[in-house]
């Protein structure tokens, strides 16, 4: 059945009938007895009860000696008591305190004299002692039922007698995969194996051979009889789909198919009796979405961990978000703190963008019906990354480069704790989002047209008055992607006019488009005749591509993208990659150690290592706004 | 050298010093190299750079049909474009894009015709394509140094080409104990090791015979050779405390002995080169906080963790603290969140009591120099546990009763995620926490010495205005703790005015010291001349325990106090045990959840099995004021 013909239903009302269903079936957390010692992080299964009392007799909290308050009680500097042998006793911490004595003096106010001691002060009954049931009373509750057990609960239940703990059981989690799944490159059961661990579950890996239908079916019967829960990966793409639902058909019963949830929509849910089981995506996006909105609180569940702590604060948003009125869609957000206020910033959408989830600090739901967002309105993110990290990372918006990267990775090294969280959405965007002081650094490299200069012009146009440091950064060699060896001999940009030369350019709007126009201007190139002009790639790499696969002959672009693709470069000119710092951030100890960073000598070695750069006097505000 | 001579120094000058000197000697992270499938929850050591791109061609993002776009650029429902076999390729999900083609059309778009297929709409070139480098560029920095790596990452690193990682190796932390050594039951080290494990340290014990001087060289010097850093437990009480100091001064170079802190103070801070060593104080809760203050810091460093990530929001205090002026404080508190403020409770404070790290919510620092702070003073508490969780605890203020832990276990095992977070402050107590709107629900018992009524009385005076309802709860068996078989043959309170009868009180203002002293009102009995009127127990197993060890004949109690010590009980009155509840809370959820439970047959069966309860209609509003 096509993504388009599922009947999708909206998230909540499935996920509450789908676990209505599993609970009526059975489903519930079962118990495991594990040594107390080894209890540490797990869930308790039921309440637990002192065996016995802490302490479990009155007992000394002071090395010194006990003795009968009585005896003491008229002691003075100025007519101290004498205690002979009999009367008292020399105790360390911990001891039981002996019959007939009632407190202890510290070893240090007593005084040793001839067959025995004598005392200056009195001593108040019960003076250092820890008397019976303090700290623990025996049959007292220690911990209620699903608690989660934390170091000193352990520390608690072994002074209390308590040997072993029933706790809930890690549920077993199947994971059925075709031979070889996997989009990209077969990691998917890295991916959620790593995130079922994380939730406190035990992920085991059924392979299905070729991925036929008998192949699947014997897989999640095998999976059914060895796990709590089973997870179809890659079975609702058109091409397998068939092979799961006729196994889960067959083997129990099929509960939905089709979530109103993007990404994630074609998931499948059914269930065996108690065990639940999914079908999902094959994209590790959709993947992870349908994982953490369906199966996360079924591992809740069936771990005895009762509370679902999500920090959901509210966040401006940076960036618009278009989203599908019919579906829930979750949108991941790079996530920062400017001025107080929480910021988050949209990062790629398709489902495949794995990438999109190791760099998100957030997710932002936009509901069904919605439509989605526009930049400046005030969203809810659930966080990934906690609150204080966010509250030491430098908020990047703007034109992004490797060197961003670099300066990123010196930042952790240099071990401050600060760290750089980018967006990259170009360089105009940046200027805006330090308008909005929504960032605390926008890098850019806006070329003036009329005067070929990089930056300024933009600058003071949209700071009119005034308050940004515009502070140098790096030069980026800007030239001629070319095939190995250079075959057709081109020497500069000029050259590409020349017939026959199939060039590539990059999308409107974009910096390298920018630069082709304004060097065609310079050189006296007409575009509408220039081969190629109007053939607009999206990414650097499918440029560099295109000339590496000989499809095409020429593209402006970096060094770098050059150098990976083991092809030549024509250097042609060189753009000013800028930092755009306002001066409310200036200040910050933060910005201020990026700029110490810049300056320092790791940084222009990671530069020429990188190559492609041209480096000057990085963190040197170039003018002030 | 005693606790009170020892020259403590303030927390942060020792911190900062004593990280500095660490450092100094070459304190720094190691690298290990690891499978990428294993690396999730670790810290990288250095940057990762991806080793191809995703994808790593254009590749199909559709099941259908690859081809050139302009091939049906004019295709339309009126005049459909006809493709023959060679001009399209069938394609599906993650397959590379044939040469030749640029996009792709999903199978429900396509017709089948005879020898082809048929088109009805223009394909713009790119669409349901991936194109190279889109999710990931080869070359491009993917984590940089020191990053926590989490399951998205996983995917990313494997889907780049990137298959082993350098990560940051899990330091290993010896832990030096004498033999048996730990207060109480030899518990430390289960406690030490779960803490170490918490923060990704590996612990590893070095026990050292029976603790001499000899011993505690040899097993330090095992210690350091192996790990990374050492803790020596217990070596700071007087008794054992040379022999650690001589070792540590033999093996290596004594740093500071004595911090500014409270509990922890006697610790002992050393080095060799590189290798921290810490003597920690026996009493676990000093050793928690030594260790939390100083030695988390170090695995922070030696882990590649350098976020310090706590969260320490505002808080009201419901009690007072006072504390020592010469030292920074830890006051472990229980939290709660009442009418959208969180509101800090301090637990017991000695440096024994272990159940009060494993009861805590979070840590109140009283900093040096303050000596406390009042009632409803705003603090900083550094929590323990989760913000959200804490907002579905209900805030229970008042005198704690074991049928209070049953009710929270039920309310954890109901599967709402609701549970009760208790402090014991008493009856009046909890009445002021409900007047300052520091509570959701206060249990009392007091008992109206006029009338011999309970609770009605006490809640009309503090509530002039009303507000507030009063919910039964039990009946609470009051009566004479009395040794096994009865021997004296008390049969009624009034018998223990007998000649030779050795009564055991409660402290005073205790309700069970209010409830003595309405029943010798009632029963004629003259408490000067009681014999132990005026002896204070503090807790109800001291008085208990001393019946049983024969020091004394009878005590005024709880049925099951006599239970747990195997003593005989004579009932004489019941208490009645009611919660208190502001309407402010009544409509709550969690506390309709509460009234629920509490009138459940499973709240009864729990309160039987408990038993020395009456029940009568538990939930029920005995009082609307």
């Amino acid at each position: 059945m096509a993504l388009s013909q599922l009947a999708t239903r909206p998230l909540e009302e499935v996920r509450t009938e789908y676990y209505a269903l599993l609970r009526a079936g059975g489903m519930k957390p079962s118990p495991e007895e594990i040594d107390v010692s080894g209890s540490c992080g797990r869930v308790t299964f039921e309440a637990v009860y002192a065996r016995s009392s802490v302490p479990d007799s009155h007992s000394c909290a002071m090395d010194g000696v006990a003795l009968a308050s009585e005896d003491v009680r008229r002691a003075s500097e100025a007519a101290p008591v004498f205690l002979s042998r009999e009367r008292y006793c020399p105790v360390s911490t911990g001891d039981r305190l002996p019959d007939g004595c009632d407190c202890v003096v510290m070893e240090e106010d007593v005084i040793e004299a001839p067959d025995g001691i004598e005392l200056c002060r009195p001593a108040a009954p019960w003076q250092h002692v820890r008397q019976i049931g303090e700290d623990v009373c025996e049959g007292e509750m220690l911990l209620p039922s699903f608690t989660y057990i934390r170091p000193a609960a352990v520390g608690a239940m072994l002074a209390s007698g308590v040997g072993s703990v029933l706790v809930c059981r890690r549920p077993v989690v199947g994971v059925v995969e075709p031979a070889g799944a996997g989009t990209p490159a077969g990691c998917n059961y890295a991916i959620l194996s790593a995130m079922l661990s994380d939730w406190g579950a035990v992920p085991e890996r059924f392979v299905c051979g070729d991925g036929g239908p008998d192949d699947i079916r014997r897989a999640l019967g095998e999976a059914l009889s060895r796990c709590d829960a089973v997870v179809m990966s890659g079975f609702t793409s058109a091409g397998g789909e068939t092979g799961g639902y006729e196994a889960v058909s067959g083997l129990g019963t099929v509960f939905c198919r089709g979530i109103a949830i993007k990404p994630g929509r074609p998931a499948l849910l059914g269930c065996s009796g108690p065990k639940p089981i999914l079908g999902i995506p094959e994209y590790p996006v959709s993947a992870i979405v349908v994982l953490e909105q369906i199966l996360k609180g079924i591992i809740e569940i069936l771990g005895g961990n009762m509370s679902h702590t999500f920090e959901t604060p509210e966040a401006t948003l940076s960036k618009s978000i278009i989203s599908d009125e019919n579906c829930r869609e979750f949108v991941r957000v790079r996530a920062g703190s400017v001025d107080g206020r929480l910021v988050v910033s949209p990062l790629s959408r398709g489902s495949g963008i794995v990438s999109s989830f190791m760099k998100a600090d957030g997710i932002v739901e936009v509901p069904e019906g919605c439509g989605g967002y526009r930049t400046g309105t005030q969203v809810c993110v659930r966080l990934l990354t906690p609150r204080q990290e966010l509250e030491r990372m430098i908020v990047v918006t703007g034109s992004h480069d490797r060197v961003m990267d670099e300066l990123s990775d010196l930042m952790k090294r240099s071990g401050r704790g600060y760290g750089l969280s980018s967006s990259n959405v170009g360089s105009m965007g940046g200027i805006m989002a330090i308008r909005r002081r929504e960032a605390h650094v926008a890098p850019i490299h806006l070329l003036d047209e009329e005067t070929g200069g990089y930056n300024t012009y933009f600058v003071k146009k949209n700071f009119p008055k005034g308050g940004v440091r515009l502070v140098e950064c790096v030069g980026r060699l800007q030239g001629l992607i070319v095939q190995k060896g250079n075959p057709l001999g081109l020497r500069s940009f000029a050259d590409i006019a020349a017939g026959g030369i199939r060039y590539v350019n990059r999308q409107k709007g974009s910096g390298t488009y920018i630069l082709c126009r304004w060097l065609c201007g310079k050189y006296g190139i007409d575009t509408a005749l220039l081969r190629g002009f109007d053939r607009e790639e999206f990414t650097r790499m499918s440029a560099a591509a295109l000339i590496a696969s000989g499809e095409a002959d020429a593209a402006l672009g970096a060094w770098f993208d050059a150098e990976m693709q083991g092809l030549d470069f024509i250097p042609v000119c060189e753009e000013q990659y800028d930092l755009l710092i306002p001066d409310a951030s200036w200040e910050l100890p933060m910005v201020q150690s990026m700029l110490e960073v810049l300056g320092s000598a790791a940084f222009r070695e990671r530069v020429a290592a990188v190559g492609g750069y041209s480096v000057g006097e990085p963190g040197r505000i170039r003018e002030r706004f």
